[in-house]
């Protein structure tokens, strides 16, 4: 592997951010990161773990002299990070993001972007239901998909291939994608399997007959799975649901109307409906095994992570 | 370890019959095992894998002489099951089961349980998506529950501790419940995720501005879980939702009030109401991970299972 930039700076020091840092050095990607978080604390932490190889006190120092730019923090708060940045950007600079929503990113974070410097956003589709700048390891985009989501269809392209080669360094995979489609997408794949799973976690925590307790020791029967995925970032899931809401709510309008003719088929005792809809949803399982994004091995083929 | 039962007779050949026939040699818990698959396919790849030290030609012969039968076919079926071996089990036997209902399992079976021979119903919360002869590994009930479910209040103390002594010794924790109770803590810790999962995968297959290779690719934001959910047993689960209608219609009312909640909060956009939402339900995680049905590590902690 070689440098792909000389300096990287990556603004909030969370998951995707601290596991694009162990990356980077992993691969030899870049000459220098240096890294922001808003908070003092966080900035403490990260020297204390050596996350980044400069932490510096505001984004203005950060992104001073980087040739790319990854702004890392919450979707909502990404045009104001942006505005902070503006004055302290090199010519030529590329700007990036790792946001789950990708129009209203766009929105908020291009007009604050000056002549002369490219922005690329960008979204990585990896996660575990940790947060905080302890919690990123090298391997968590290996095989995992990046998404490049041009603001512009004149993008410069040799500023998107340089951004692909720094993520496929990292052991992504890069696909192309306009704004409007990736936010449609996600809402299918990520933002309303998100919703649905905090629900109903939300349910089991507030009936009064059945205890936390019984819920938490049998969870392995099915509920465990949909806790691993509401427990994720409670500030990164808000802004989602609030700037993909179209996409969101056109979703889950499809999801009730489909979950309340399963309910009609249960209390009607259609027995054929259920059976041939379970059996269609078992396809979908084998071509997600068949196309790498998971295993059929009882462990679920995943192995452990490192710095 | 030692011998809880001299035979033990297993009735179907899936996941959970099978791995109970590897997790009963591995612990040396019974003489001979025999079993018996409606099937003939699957006695002969039941044969062929060494899965049960006898392989039965029909439910008669499997359960002559055996100290413990154990029903292991789809809830609906086990009616049927019962009404079978009823001439043929040797007086002081002990029946039992493992169907993910209880209350119409008991209602279908105990009417056919002759004068002289336990009944008592259980549960083991374990399993994968993967269902037959061929799925089973004797770690499958490591660490897992196993609930006896007594049909009757004055069930026989020595019979529900051999039965107790028998699943320990294949690796489970043993709780006893009701029949009410179990089939509402069901309903909210498996049934209606599961539903929901199911209902999820669907609506991504039926989409069509996504493609189905969009939705397999991208998986790994969220829905990838819910695939996994979504590929178990269609008959089995089919079967579930029959005959646990009146808990899963509850919990599922509960679940759309709740939706309906939070798919209003995004529409007028409360991001205070979702990030208090999302917050809550994080603390059930910690739970489930502190109780040990799952670990926080990046792999899940999930180990390879064995024959």
């Amino acid at each position: 592997m070689s440098v792909v930039y000389d300096r990287v700076a990556l603004i909030g020091l969370g998951l995707i951010a601290s596991s694009m840092f162990w990356a980077i050095k992993r691969g030899g990607l870049a000459g220098e990161v240096t890294g922001y978080a808003r908070s003092a604390g966080t900035r403490d932490t990260a020297r204390k773990i050596g996350l980044c190889d400069r932490v510096c006190e505001s984004v203005a120092e950060a992104v001073e002299g980087a040739d790319l730019v990854v702004i890392c923090v919450p979707v909502g708060a990404m045009g104001p990070v942006a505005e902070e940045m503006r004055a302290h950007l090199k010519p030529g600079a590329t700007v990036s993001d790792v946001g789950s929503v990708k129009k209203s990113v766009i929105e908020a974070v291009a007009p604050h972007i000056p002549e002369g410097v490219h922005f690329i956003p960008a979204h990585p589709l990896a996660g575990t239901e940790h947060s905080g700048p302890e919690s990123g390891f090298a391997e968590l985009f290996e095989n995992r998909w990046l998404l490049i989501v041009p603001a512009a269809e004149d993008a410069d392209p040799e500023a998107v291939a340089r951004l692909r080669a720094l993520w496929e360094g990292m052991g992504a995979n890069v696909d192309v994608m306009d704004p409007d489609h990736h936010d449609l997408v996600l809402a299918v794949t990520s933002h309303t399997p998100h919703l649905i799973a905090y629900t109903m976690v939300g349910v089991a925590d507030d009936l009064r007959r059945v205890t936390d307790s019984e819920v938490i020791k049998y969870s392995a029967a099915g509920f465990r799975d949909f806790t691993r995925i509401a427990a994720s970032d409670p500030t990164m899931w808000r802004d989602v649901f609030l700037t993909n809401k179209d996409a969101t709510l056109e979703i889950l309008g499809r999801f009730t109307e489909e979950l309340f003719a399963l309910q009609r088929a249960i209390r009607t005792g259609d027995g054929d409906l259920l059976h041939d809809y379970f059996t269609r949803t078992r396809a979908i399982r084998r071509g997600i095994i068949q196309a790498g994004q998971d295993t059929s091995a009882p462990d679920f083929g995943r192995t452990k992570g490192t710095r």
